[in-house]
């Protein structure tokens, strides 16, 4: 559905001839694995995806007249890096979803998930080296650290999660980063000043930032069969969004809050109560409203770039951010 | 035992100032992580081992009168690196050596693992791109790919695993592609040229090949109470090593290597005759010699360096490495 949505907008349309060739060399850069891998592997990357985030950093490099053999290896490179961080989640979800069903077939998968992950980060760091630029790889550096970090401070949640410093810091982690790498590295490649690349890193944060807060805002809104998973999935696996945040803010001693906040297992009624509660409170406007001030941010930063096709559909999809609704 | 030998022999003493400055890069790059992987990760850094590769590295940047700002920081890169292979090296292993064992505290560790590991690669790569060149850190991308290919490898063993190709390659994975990392990166932060790069990368490449053979001779020739594992622990968990193809190649139909071969179930009594036939047999001695060969090519390569105090640290190591007996 989402897919399908984006895929009418427009703004992949200037970068549209890039995208095979940013396919062709993620499937060079792991087509020497071991044959074991072969099937996961070149499943995890022809399934992948709408190709977003390298979609953004090559309308960033064409918009600022960035070398194009190079931003195609960085667009392989953080999409790579995208798909291993997704394979190493999986298995980390995995080791709680999975908890108690001792029948699956765990022997091997374990092992096979952690290993096809590694493979798919060397992978990636080696594509973003042969983007051959310093500033480049220790940008890619600190976003796989940021990444890392952020899905440590997940697992290991703890009642300061809970506050809004926290949550920003995660979904920068978790979203925000990867933007801001496909922004920043694609204008490094470019014949730009350290002030445009700053700015354009801003950007990159803010649409990223404002991605996760809708896609957390839409974990609440949307209905289980247009989403496939329960509405509020986050909340009933014990991790606070935005949404929730705001309404605890308002009503700190909500009985079926302190519930659910009090342990691990909870009672599915008072759950279901409580996503209604949320539902109906002010609080998904006021999470809204917070995505559309990162979209302004974005759009004014926008405002000072090359007025061409490129920077429109980074504005094209900077506005699609929020206006998406499922 | 072995890090105490290794201790009194000389040729940490021309970089000795050096490795604290290391250890201290290494907690640095470090320090700002989830409190709740404080302790596993001190634990990881502050048990390090004897610091061979970083020392590896320190030596040959100042034979050739490198940046010793930038080789601390690769010396640090590469300490990182390895200890995150042993991290997930662990998980792998316990994920074969605990099947059964439903008891043991599985339900976050494996992910608290790979978490570990991953933040340790990602700041093994933060610190490689400090090192600030393109070509470290294309070497250092190489060479992540390499180690995990290598246990890719191993992890899907086939009957191919069995012959030479195939053990020289999981053996330069495992152990020479990070002594060539250390050789190579050191010389591309010194002031050198490409044919003194390319010739300290086959001396890196040599003294790890010869190390990882001897580490093999020495799981068979060791007593289990000087290595702290059973003999031949390699081949009993049906790994085959150099020795065990030479006397496969000797003694093409052996029964016992049959019935070895043949499946995951074994009798002990057969293992035990098997390895005591291999033990007496001329195939430690012919391992030995071309862990030798490899040394001997080694000291050919330090002959076309600098004559320092360095080198003839380095030429003292690559004749230790077939020297130590157990």
């Amino acid at each position: 559905m989402v897919s399908k949505q984006l895929n009418s907008i427009n703004f992949f349309d200037p970068v549209q001839d890039l995208i095979p060739l940013v396919e062709e060399r993620m499937r060079q850069a792991t087509c020497d694995h071991n044959p074991e891998l072969g099937l996961a592997i070149d499943h995890l990357l022809s399934s992948g995806g709408k190709r977003v985030r390298p979609t953004v950093a090559l309308l960033t490099g064409r918009m600022l007249e960035g070398d194009e053999y190079h931003l195609v290896t960085l667009a392989a490179a953080i999409e790579m890096l995208h798909t291993a961080t997704l394979v190493h989640d999986d298995l980390i979800d995995g080791a709680l979803l999975r908890r108690g069903i001792s029948t699956l077939n765990a022997r091997w998968s374990p092992a096979a998930t952690v290993l096809t992950g590694d493979f798919m980060f060397a992978r990636a760091a080696k594509l973003a080296a042969e983007a051959e630029s310093v500033d480049v790889m220790q940008l890619f550096a600190e976003t796989l650290s940021s990444i890392v970090n952020g899905e440590i401070a997940q697992m290991f949640p703890d009642d300061g999660i809970t506050n809004r410093e926290n949550y920003d810091q995660r979904i920068f982690a978790k979203t925000a980063s990867m933007f801001e790498l496909a922004t920043g590295a694609a204008a490094m490649l470019s014949p730009v000043n350290e002030i445009a690349i700053e700015r354009i890193r801003r950007y990159g944060h803010a649409i990223g930032m404002a991605f996760q807060i809708v896609d957390d805002v839409l974990d609440f809104t949307g209905e289980q069969a247009t989403v496939g998973k329960p509405v509020a999935s986050d909340l009933r696996q014990g991790l606070v969004t935005l949404p929730a945040l705001y309404y605890l803010e308002a009503y700190p001693d909500d009985p079926d809050m302190a519930h659910i906040r009090s342990g691990t297992h909870y009672e599915e009624t008072i759950m279901d109560r409580l996503v209604a509660s949320i539902r109906e409170s002010g609080a998904i406007q006021k999470a809204m409203d917070d995505a559309q001030r990162y979209i302004d941010q974005s759009l004014e930063i926008l405002d000072e770039m090359p007025d061409n096709l490129e920077r429109h559909a980074l504005e094209d999809l900077a506005n699609y951010i929020t206006d998406r609704r499922l």
